[in-house]
């Protein structure tokens, strides 16, 4: 461990955080809610943590907005720090566990790098194109733009399966920029587009393999499996 | 200095960088490409930089995207370092260097906070609506959907302006995090949306008075005004 990592370590908060989640995910327990990939990330350094799940019109309300200024999941409470942004709250984790991101210093800054690439490059197309599908899915634009919208998630995915390559993750050992970009891939899944790209899909596959990852789905689906899923 | 920020700082490379810009920026020089960002960062902790400046054919060939894997800018090079995402280089500046980032841990993973909500959750919806208008604006839809992708915007900015309040930055003192956040509203000039949102128009125009932003801008606007810029 460097001296950084130790000092980092031995400054290391012991309270158990409390992370948020939908009371009933949109997607009925598929595991593409943004919780997914915080509770990933502690189950990978082995981080017990509290849930507590929230509906929808709770979610806009004042109380849960003073955490996450924009209404939404996840959020992440440990003592007296309060969080929101996945990408935010899995680098405080990975700043305070071993395991989720190199200790040479070049490897680091490039796996955060990763981190970045996947919520500002990779995931906006995607964005765009679920926007294309749930809020326009009706319009009378809708069936001749879905293509166009396509092809822009079609470049990104591309372009990342060129620099992966044969490898098994982007930057040599698994890392929270993997964890990350393997998250928004994972939201591909009902679009059939992964398939396209079977390094990708390879590449989602290893990585929801690792015994982390499957404990982490577990905890989501059991939350959105025990009663019936009103919202579709 | 806490002990880990005097560790961080014995152990910076002394090394000049090198990012890269575009030869010609499409908005011709109003500051708007994401390597004002790294410029402004840059001054803010006034470290000397070099600039590479980038063809928009280059930037499409192996040898720029062997530095940044989906043919953009900006890029930073230094030593054997190199890193691409605007975030991840403000990032990394950040942490080499004091005065974008809180001592105390707690600011700090705020701060973080907000460079990475900047990104993944206010720019996704401009980016939107800059497809909307530059590469949909011929398209039949083009006048009927652009209000739709607008009042996502509106959306945003209403809780972006909600949490600032009447701050002068987003969690005490300026931070990579208001670089970040301004960087992303300043996308918004040409549309006119940040005017309905006063709070936001004084933030951008707080942080466009701090003199490292004033000499990013005048770097990167002499780039594009040495000579026509054919890109409107």
């Amino acid at each position: 461990m460097s001296n950084i990592a130790a000092i980092a370590a031995a400054r290391s908060v012991q309270t158990t955080p409390t992370i948020t989640a939908f009371e009933r995910s949109p997607d009925g327990g598929m595991g593409l809610a943004r919780d997914t990939r915080v509770r990933w990330a502690l189950e990978e350094v082995d981080q017990a943590y509290e849930v507590r799940l929230v509906s929808f019109s709770a979610m806009k309300e004042p109380a849960h907005r003073a955490v996450h200024p924009f209404g939404q999941i996840p959020t992440y409470e440990e003592g007296d720090l309060a969080l929101f942004e996945s990408g935010a709250i899995i680098f405080h984790i990975a700043e305070r566990h071993r395991g989720l991101l190199p200790e040479d210093a070049d490897a680091r800054a490039r796996a955060i790098t990763w981190m970045f690439a996947a919520v500002s490059t990779v995931e906006p197309p995607i964005l765009e194109r679920e926007n294309a599908r749930l809020l326009e899915g009706g319009e009378i634009w809708s069936a001749e733009r879905l293509p166009l919208v396509t092809e822009r998630v079609r470049k990104r995915l591309r372009e990342l399966s060129d620099r992966l390559g044969d490898a098994d993750w982007l930057d040599g050992t698994f890392s929270a920029g993997d964890l990350m970009m393997v998250s928004v891939l994972q939201r591909l899944k009902p679009s059939g587009l992964l398939e396209e790209f079977p390094r990708l899909a390879a590449y989602v596959a290893r990585a929801e393999a690792r015994p982390a990852y499957r404990r982490a789905f577990a905890a989501q689906r059991a939350v959105n499996t025990d009663r019936p899923v009103a919202v579709g």
